[in-house]
C-alpha cells in the first residue's frame, strides 16, 4: 500500500505562503510545542501572526518533553478540551509532533481513557492536525505514528492508530537557529528511516521511489551532518525534505531492528533518539543483502558500512552504551516477534547479537 | 504542494488481497466502465466477485466511450441517482476513470446541470471513488483530473474540481490481455506526463521523486514498448506503476504544451490520446534546457530526443498529422495563457512552432 493523504507544503515561507490551509482547519487551535524552540526558530511567530490575521483563538500548549509520556497525552488533551479546541498545531520536533497527534486522537474522543490509544478496535477519528517539523529527522508529518513513552512498559510504543497530520508546512528555515547536535541527530534518524524503510518486508517500488530521493538529498549534505562544511538555505531545505520524504518511507513500512533496540536506549539512557537509533546502523546494513546494502550506501555516497559508522561519530559524538542496556536491548526486541520478522533476510541469533553489539 | 490522497494498492492481486477497502466505500456501487475490455481483462469479475460475497448491490453503466463527453456523464450520473448508488467503481482506460470521477462529483450534486463541473465557485464534495486502471498511460487513479470532451467547444477540458479516488487498485495483470496498441500508446502517455511534469514550473523535489522513479520503470520496458520483447508479467506490473508514478508527478504539476496540442489532434482526428500527445515529445525536450533534457533522456534510457521519436514510430505507427490540424492545435495552445506560462523556460513563437510542427 502507499498512502500518503497529508498535503505537504515544501520551501521557503511554505506555512506564510499557504496560510489558508492552516486557517480552515477549524476555529479554535491548541498549539503543541516543545519548551522555546519554537519561539526561538520562528515558527511559533508565523502561526500566531496567521492566526491573529485571521482572527482564529488559539490556547498555547507549551513544554512537551522529548520522548512525550502517555501522562502527558491526556494532560494536554484536558487542557485542549477545556478550551474547546477544535484543531492541533504542532510545532516542534518529534516529540512535539507525534504528541500533538495523539492528543488530537484523544480530544476526539474525550471521554476515554489513555488505554485508547492502544485499542485498535475503536475508531481512529481526530481533529484535524498541521504538523510543522522543526527538526529534519522525524517525518512525523507525513506519517500516522505516534510514538510515546510508556512509563509501565520503560519503553516507547506507538501508538496503535494511524493518526495522519491534515497539513504539514516543511521549510528549512526552521532549522537556522538549531544547534548543531540537534540538526546531526535528527538527520542521522532520517537516513535511518530510509534504511530500515528500504529493506523492510513492506518495502515496494513506492517506498523505494521516496527513500531514493531522500538518500540523494541526504548525500547532497552529508559534509554538513559530518561537520565539513556550514550549512546554506539550500542545505537545510535538503534535510528539512530528506527527513519528510523518509517519512514518507516509513509511513508505508515501519521501521524496523535498529528502530526496536533503540527504545530502551533512549529511555533508559536519556540518549536521543537519533543518536540512539544510529548504533546499530552499521551491523544492520552488513546483516542485509549485499544488493541492498550497496544500493543504500551508494545513493548515501557512502563506500562502507564502516564509513556510517565514522560519519556517526564524527557527527553525534556518541558515548558507549553499557553492555547492560545493550543486553536489555537485544531481549526487548527477542520478544518482539513483529520487528524480527520484519526484514526480507534470515537474521539468526548471531547476527542479531552483532546487531545489538553484544 | 505535494498531495496524494489517494490509497494505492498495487502489485498482483491488489484487489482481492485489499477487498475490504473497495467494500467498505459504501452500500451500493455504481460501476463505470467502457466496452468490454473490463470483462476479457478480469477486473470486472474480480470486481463482482468481492461485491457479491460482500452482498453489496451494484449497478453497471458500461459504455464510456474513449474521450467522453460532458453528455455522457450526465446520462450516467442520472442513471447512478435513479440507482441510488452510494460509491462508484471506475474500470478501464483514462476515459472510463476520469468519467467515474466527475460522474461521482455529479452524483453527489444531483440537482445541478453540467456546468457544475467547471465551476470552481462550489463544492468539490464527491460520493467515493474506487479507480481500477485497466491501461498504463492514465494516471487517473491518483490525480485530481478529469478531462471531458467539450463537443461546444471542439477540444477537452478538465473538470475544474480535484476529483481523487479514494483507493486504487494497480494491478499489472489487467494489461495481459490487452491489445500492444493499447499498451503501447498508454505507455507513450505516462513518459509525456513523467516529461512535462518534470519541467514543469510546478515541480519540486517531490515531483522529481515520482517522476524519477516511474522513469526507472519505464526505462526498463522500453523494449516492450518498441516491440523488441514480449512483457513478462513484471514487466506488465512495472508498465503499470510507472503510470500511477506519471500520474502521481501531473497530480502536483498539470501538464504542459504536448498536452494542449495533443487535444484537438484527439478530437479533431480520432487519434488517440497517448499517440496524439507524442508527436510533439522529441521537440519539446528540444526546447527545454539541456541539463533537464539530458536528465530525463538518462533516466528514460535514451540519448537524444529523436531517438524518442523513432521509438514512438515503431511503437505506435503515428499517421502524418495534416498541416491544418496542426496550425489548429498552435492556435488553440497560443490563446492558453496557462500552459503557455507553465514552462520554465523561455518560449518564444518561432520554439512553439517548431512544437507544434508548422
Amino acid at each position: 500500500m502507499f498512502y500518503i493523504p497529508t498535503r505537504v507544503f515544501t520551501g521557503k515561507d511554505a506555512l506564510t505562503n499557504n496560510k489558508e490551509y492552516l486557517t480552515r482547519l477549524g476555529h479554535k487551535a491548541l498549539i503543541v510545542t516543545g519548551k522555546g524552540s519554537a519561539k526561538k526558530n520562528g515558527s511559533y511567530n508565523d502561526v500566531i501572526d496567521i492566526l491573529k490575521e485571521s482572527k482564529i483563538e488559539y490556547s498555547v500548549y507549551e513544554g512537551i518533553n522529548e520522548n512525550p509520556t502517555v501522562e502527558s497525552i491526556m494532560d494536554a488533551r484536558d487542557y485542549g478540551v477545556l478550551e474547546a479546541c477544535d484543531f492541533v498545531i504542532g510545532i516542534g520536533g518529534g516529540s512535539a509532533l507525534d504528541a500533538s497527534k495523539a492528543i488530537s486522537l484523544m480530544m476526539y474522543h474525550k471521554d476515554s481513557s489513555w488505554e485508547y490509544l492502544y485499542d485498535s478496535s475503536v475508531s481512529s477519528d481526530m481533529l484535524p492536525v498541521a504538523a510543522i517539523p522543526t527538526t529534519c529527522g522525524t517525518g512525523s508529518e507525513v506519517t500516522g505514528v505516534s510514538v510515546l513513552t510508556r512509563l509501565d512498559l520503560k519503553t516507547k510504543k506507538s501508538s496503535v492508530h494511524k493518526l495522519y497530520p491534515a497539513v504539514a508546512f516543511v521549510d528549512g528555515k526552521y532549522l537556522k537557529t538549531a544547534p548543531s547536535s540537534i540538526i546531526c541527530n535528527t538527520a542521522m534518524d532520517s537516513l535511518a528511516h530510509m534504511i530500515e524503510g528500504l529493506v523492510h518486508k513492506k518495502a515496494t517500488d513506492y517506498t523505494r521511489m521516496c527513500a531514493s530521493s531522500g538518500l540523494e538529498l541526504w548525500r547532497s549534505v552529508k559534509d554538513v551532518i559530518s561537520g565539513d562544511r556550514q550549512a546554506t538555505d539550500e542545505d537545510l531545505q535538503n534535510l528539512m525534505d530528506a527527513s519528510t520524504m523518509a517519512g514518507m518511507t516509513i509511513a508505508q513500512t515501519g521501521t524496523t531492528i535498529p528502530h526496536a533496540l533503540s527504545y530502551p536506549i533512549t529511555i533508559g539512557l536519556n540518549i536521543p533518539h537519533g543518536k540512539s537509533v544510529s548504533y546499530f546502523q552499521a551491523e544492520f546494513l552488513k546483516a542485509m543483502d549485499k544488493a541492498d546494502r550497496d544500493w543504500i550506501l551508494g545513493k548515501a555516497g557512502l563506500k562502507e558500512p564502516d564509513e556510517l559508522d565514522e560519519l556517526f561519530k564524527k557527527a553525534c559524538n556518541p558515548e558507549e552504551i553499557p553492555l547492560k542496556y545493550r543486553e536489555i536491548a537485544y531481549e526487548e526486541l527477542c520478544s518482539n516477534k513483529a520487528k524480527l520478522s520484519s526484514v526480507p533476510f534470515k537474521i539468526d541469533d548471531n547476527v542479531l547479537r552483532k546487531i545489538a553489539g553484544i
